[in-house]
């Protein structure tokens, strides 16, 4: 369903709807006929929520597509995430927690190496350690070019994230990673009128760094790709007439949310019972909260079993907490499935909890991917799930007379 | 999910899929309450694959619609059947196992019987017998327009596939068939510049065969109508990186599969067991694997419930023979129901298993309709099949960082 359709029929109402997103929730059996990290879980009050809600299997992008975490989680909030795309540089910036402006423009940046011809012969600079990597970003920092400024955050080894900021500038740029040594990084273009001054920019940046860099082998020169303004999306308000939190440690997340238009809150703290502080403390305030975990996804993407089934147990011993705060709405899921198993992400539908009074409740009193296959929510597009949680939260008006 | 936004994500992989359709899978109860072929159907094999898997019913085209072979199996081969269409004058060649090339122009055609002045007055000539249709047609056969030749092959009674061969030819023509008697046959007109050549043709074909035909009442003139081309579809190679093969004992299933630019592999027999053993045999040489059954379809086409439950029997007997091969994804479905109670094509959504050691397990050790209605693959369009098979072979990068 699309957005449109859905902004026409919101009312106001006084609700409050919780989401709560347990990153790599979706898990696969550790053996064969075994049970999932969720289904291995303890979480008798989850299974006691499960109860009186809603159970179903959430499709983050598409059947059989394993997403990243931006898609993953514009889809659980709603938006088509094929249409409502997020720029390769964006997602490196969001990550580092960097607080990209509505100007400026990001990009993905590597460390290179070339020779004295200037063609690559290293694509990543002898994976240099990220110390270093810090280093020969502080010295490319205090460059300036025109009227524009430049930022370079490290993300690891000879990674970095590459953000330009300064008036005139726009993405639409090609990149100069021509993805194979032996011949020199391309110059930028721009691709279109708007992005001409960007692209000089990078040139003219590009040309300095190497001037920078000269002697520093092996990390000689940068290479720099996936340019990507901050995208503008319909924001909660605009969209739900909703007052929208996000709850957040990881920068990542935090940067999604905003794309949405929600508030970032402030945890003060680095641990899961800071998170549900921070919602407690902001109850009366908003009308939305989405609270991320990430522990599950890390444990699942390091291939620790264990540790994700304890993650699980450790949101769960919470959940009287957040449900003392008397929520309309809650929305129990993930942005994607991340079985130890496969250290990664998966296209796994993800187990989806929707609590309300006025939830038809299914009965089935078990938290698990395969008592969530067996609810009444279905196995649904995430991007589905909002529509429910307004209709639950009083928020939808009634479509036709 | 649009085939080119999959197509992005496809990276290459050393797996083995197998895809076993058995044609008109799905039934329906004999007696109200009852089973239907399928969970009537002693299968061991099925059932302890089932266990192992993931379940779920596939919607060929749409709910409530009946598919023809054509459209049913493009569905279940990835392709939107409502968007990529095969006229009906290449489904009928490929009925008859005619070998269609890229050029050649197809049709249906009938025998009709006119009167003197020209004017149709049988549109099926009295359904003469089949017999008598091949030897007309063998008549006309020796037809020569311009640079064009022309095949006839009888398909049952009064109908014929017609293919006309030669440079510039192109579809896009009115048919002569004016659906009713008491007037005379059209003649064709060319619906594009392109295809003046061959409206041109096929009106000095069908005063021809008129000529041919004089004396042989019923059967004095022809109709023809759905004049198509081999349509060009995306291939499993462009599309999927897959070196796919075609295991079909009918035309129209091999058509269908050199639509999607499968290999079409010599059964060298016409049993299930040459089947089966052409799989073995050719297990290096691809990485996807279509297997046609078509003695469920047919049973269930002609009404009869316990040939069509035996036929089911003896698949499950070979299923042994091909997990022994370790494929790393297997699909059992249909690419319809055929009901023996309703003696046709139907509506009903088709059982489905996606077998794989990353599928994540429902638990259900029952291949039935009612089973896979409790699966978690859920009740899914069947061209979403395909991109969960790529999913679970490790085919599909992430979506999105």
């Amino acid at each position: 369903m699309n957005l449109k359709f859905l902004q026409r029929l919101v009312a106001p109402a006084e609700t409050k709807i919780v989401m709560l997103i347990l990153d790599g929730l979706g898990g696969l059996p550790r053996e064969p006929g075994g049970l999932t990290e969720l289904e291995t879980a303890h979480t008798p009050n989850l299974d006691a929520l499960a109860a009186q809600s809603t159970l179903g299997l959430t499709i983050p992008v598409g059947p059989g597509i394993t997403p990243g975490s931006g898609p993953g989680h514009l889809a659980i909030f709603g938006y088509d995430p094929i249409e409502y795309e997020i720029g390769r540089g964006v997602l490196e910036a969001l990550g580092v927690d960097f607080e990209l402006g509505p100007d400026d423009i990001a990009a993905r940046g590597n460390f290179c190496s070339v020779d004295a011809g200037g063609v690559l012969t290293d694509r990543r600079a002898g994976r240099l350690p990220t110390e270093t990597s810090r280093e020969l970003a502080d010295l490319l920092r205090t460059i300036h070019i025109e009227d524009v400024e430049f930022f370079l955050v490290p993300v690891k080894e000879h990674r970095f994230a590459f953000v330009m900021r300064g008036p005139g500038l726009a993405d639409g740029l090609t990149e100069t990673d021509p993805q194979k040594t032996g011949v020199a990084p391309l110059p930028v273009r721009a691709l279109t009128p708007e992005s001409e001054k960007a692209a000089r920019v990078v040139n003219r940046f590009v040309e300095q760094a190497r001037l920078r860099l000269a002697g520093k082998q092996p990390a000689n020169s940068i290479l720099l790709r996936g340019f990507a303004g901050f995208p503008v999306f319909p924001t909660y308000e605009e969209l739900f007439g909703l007052r929208a939190a996000a709850i957040a440690l990881h920068g990542m997340y935090r940067g999604v949310a905003r794309l949405a238009g929600m508030q970032i809150l402030d945890v003060g703290g680095v641990t899961l019972e800071d998170e549900f502080t921070t919602l407690e403390k902001n109850w009366t305030g908003f009308d939305f909260f989405y609270l991320h975990v990430k522990k599950t996804d890390t444990a699942g993407e390091d291939g620790d079993f264990d540790r994700k089934v304890r993650a699980i147990e450790e949101v769960d011993a919470l959940i009287p907490c957040m449900m003392a705060l008397d929520p309309d709405v809650v929305i129990v899921g993930g942005d994607h499935s991340s079985p130890a198993v496969l250290k990664s992400h998966s296209w796994h539908p993800v187990p989806t909890l929707l609590y309300s009074k006025l939830a038809r409740p299914d009965g089935i009193p078990v938290f698990g991917e395969r008592a969530c296959a067996r609810g009444s929510l279905g196995i649904l597009p995430a991007k589905d799930v909002m529509p429910v949680a307004l209709a639950h939260a009083r928020r939808l008006a009634k479509y036709g007379a």
